[in-house]
């Protein structure tokens, strides 16, 4: 390891009462951008942030995404930074968000969720909202700023920093400074992107993420009847918006979860033997998920389980809007009714190929259905599914970086989920992109008592700094 | 016509106004059971009703439903009532309630839904909350007890009341009281049973009704993850409960209304020449229903379509609990869900054996999906169906006193819901039961603006004391 790595390490570990107190700071400002009260907070959070990258010499811009035709409440501006201009070194883009989900106290909280408590147990669980998701990341990379800056080090690489106050709110308005003059500026000359927005598959093993389903989310909407009616009065005379709706849902998806729209999977590569070897040299056993999933599991091998989960598409209904909801025996027959389903992508699957093959199915079973209600079909939202090659410098470096600090190889995983982010970056910039995530899988990111191990905020800050060494070491 | 029934008919033209004033008394006293703060108010009604009784020479009995071990609100009383013992005339038992629906202004009412109000138009809609259902038809009687007492004129048969304040909300402690000594004494003697408390089925036409379906609720409930899952985290892993019980609801019932349960419609007789003929004289057209089907109909021939209203079985979904209900879109795994749906049961099905043919299918069914899940079945409540013979003397004496009154041969009909306490009646006095509706189709019995016309209220009150002359008539 190279000397400056080696005094970045020893100020983290000096340091981390520091770290911890700040992280408290960043807490503390209630940065929801789900709450349209708590929208003052999230530009002040913003503010902090752009302050913090100030301190420790960091170039910054503040990116107001408001318009004047834009309603209330106003949208939290984009923070960017910059710092290192050397045409000798790679460039790093980070991307991070500074706004958190909502948490009341009385959600299941045992402590305010906006007072980082840090727990006296072994791994020091600090416990607030944010803390894992996404604050501790970010100010990951402000502790290996400050190290930097306070130990007169330079960076091995240049350095571009993104942060968004939008994220758990749809990410509104970045997609649209990303394809601006702005953006194409202040990231000219980017070689890859780190996103630490995830988080290990287990609790007991640090993971590298390469790759993230897609998803479309639809409605399907069915009416009939001009207004709800009585089944004394109507049950018999009348096409059903209900049981139409759930035929269609019916033809979706079997028991087993095999998709049941013809030519769904065509675009889906086999899986190659290499890809077997990455998914069995994952630590990860039936106990990880049995608190969640119980006896519900459709198989309980290792390697079909994980690769239902991350590279094959799933098909998951949501519910179903306008019907009886509650526990009262109510002989209604609704008159109108919306199914949500959505389906996770998976590559080679793109977001028009999947929606054509769905919309076709649906039409043609309700045809088959021969009734007199209306189907409207309405895709809610999309995302394509991204895939990284792990071949790649950038995977390289996060793999060394995860050896040095943790002393363990990482899980080579993909999300089963959606991170549009991602994806947009990736195809806009056109560089690879490394998921590195921080925390655990225990974290409860979007739960009651969210936490961050204070071990993984001091080791996740020595890894990112570790993984700037790694992969300015490699020719990219 | 005899002469005393002319006399009963001129009292009743000469005092309309009386009866319409007496009838906003009733509306005026919030008498809705469903309303645990308003119970009292029906205590107050029943008095009220017991005191009417009295005044027209009745014999009355409060019957006190309420046990010490019973949780608040009281149950309101039963009315009975006893006037004629004469061996030589026939014995007719009333029965009718006295609570009614809730009601509030915000519901969409014009008007206060507790103060009658008398619309200036034709047929004097009289717009007020129990008007149709069942105090109209209750006072219907109270009138023709007011007529005969005042006039001095002897009934024609013997009559006992049965007045309930809990019909809306179940009808709590009513089949107790019907098992019980008093009712035995109260009831011995009685012939044939008298009620009123449907409507006609159009809103030109009046009706005898000699049949109602009767009804199974279920609740399925599939169960399998511990808790709700994120679909990008578990989508593919594991057997979900939602799609498991969309296919089993999926396999019950085809968008045209034929039930997919084997051996279901065993028990259904063939449609007779003599009933179809009956239903063919019904005055019936699809603009009856347009303004709540628009075109959902599935079929637009008059026979077909009422006797899929009144004598075939029909099974519509209700809807789904502990799903996605809203329009957020949520990518949800529910962990529990609880499908509702309910079948509507004709002569000769049994509540037992069509229970018994429903579970098999649907153990049947979930076994098919080979899920981990879990599935419940679980009987709601359910209500015999219920048919009259229409070549007996009560419904002779319906349909000419129906014919003297209203000039018109009275529409045979059989309700697609459910009235259990006629069931009840039948089953255990083991005597004829007639409904007389006095109500028309637009009433709007349950709904926001409900009215009784003025005109149905005096005529009604012409019929049913005409239905007793009639049926004294009668060899029974």
């Amino acid at each position: 390891m190279t000397p400056p790595c080696k005094t970045f390490l020893a100020y983290v570990d000096a340091h981390q009462d520091e770290f911890v107190n700040r992280l408290g700071q960043a807490v503390a400002i209630q940065s929801v951008s789900g709450d349209p009260k708590l929208r003052p907070k999230v530009v002040e959070m913003g503010n902090w942030l752009e302050q913090q990258l100030k301190t420790y010499g960091v170039e910054t811009q503040k990116i107001d995404l408001n318009t004047d035709d834009m309603a209330e409440p106003k949208l939290p501006p984009i923070i960017l930074g910059k710092i290192g201009d050397s045409p000798d070194v790679t460039t790093i883009l980070v991307y991070g968000h500074y706004d958190v989900q909502p948490a009341k106290k009385s959600d299941g909280w045992d402590t305010d969720p906006f007072e980082l408590k840090v727990m006296p147990d072994p791994d020091g669980r600090m416990i607030g909202r944010g803390s894992s998701d996404d604050k501790g990341p970010v100010l990951g990379w402000i502790n290996v700023l400050e190290a930097h800056h306070q130990s007169k080090l330079p960076l091995p690489v240049n350095l571009r920093f993104c942060f968004e106050g939008m994220e758990e709110s749809g990410s509104t308005g970045l997609e649209k400074f990303l394809d601006g003059e702005i953006a194409k500026t202040w990231f000219a000359g980017v070689n890859s992107i780190c996103i630490s927005d995830n988080t290990w598959l287990t609790p007991r093993k640090p993971a590298v993420t390469y790759g993230l389903r897609g998803i479309i989310y639809y409605a399907i909407t069915v009416s009939g009847p001009i207004k709800d009616l009585h089944s004394g009065e109507f049950g018999g005379m009348v096409h059903e918006p209900l049981g139409d709706l759930i035929h269609l849902l019916g033809t979706l998806v079997r028991s087993d979860g095999k998709i049941l729209i013809p030519k769904i999977n065509d675009q889906v590569p086999l899986l190659t033997d290499e890809e077997k070897a990455l998914y069995e040299a994952i630590d990860f056993e039936i106990k990880d998920v049995k608190d969640a999933v119980g006896d519900s599991l459709v198989t309980t091998c290792k390697v079909p389980l994980l690769t239902r989960r991350m590279r094959y598409p799933s098909l998951s209904l949501h519910g179903i809007e306008g019907a009886l909801s509650s526990n009262e025996p109510l002989t209604v027959i609704p008159h109108k009714v919306t199914g949500r389903f959505s389906i996770r992508l998976v590559p080679n699957q793109t977001v028009d190929g999947v929606h054509q093959l769905i919309c076709e199915h649906l039409r043609n079973e309700f045809a088959k259905l021969k009734t007199q209600c209306k189907m409207c079909i309405t895709k809610v939202g999309d995302g394509a599914p991204w895939l990284g090659d792990v071949t790649k410098p950038p995977f390289k470096a996060a793999k060394q970086a995860t050896e040095d600090i943790y002393g363990k190889t990482p899980d080579f995983t993909r999300e089963g989920g959606s991170i549009p982010v991602t994806v947009s970056l990736a195809n806009k910039l056109h560089v690879d992109v490394v998921l590195l995530p921080m925390g655990r899988s225990d974290d409860g990111a979007h739960s009651f008592k969210e936490k961050l191990d204070k071990s993984n905020f001091i080791k996740g800050t020595k890894l990112l700094g570790t993984y700037m060494y790694k992969l300015s070491e490699q020719n990219i």
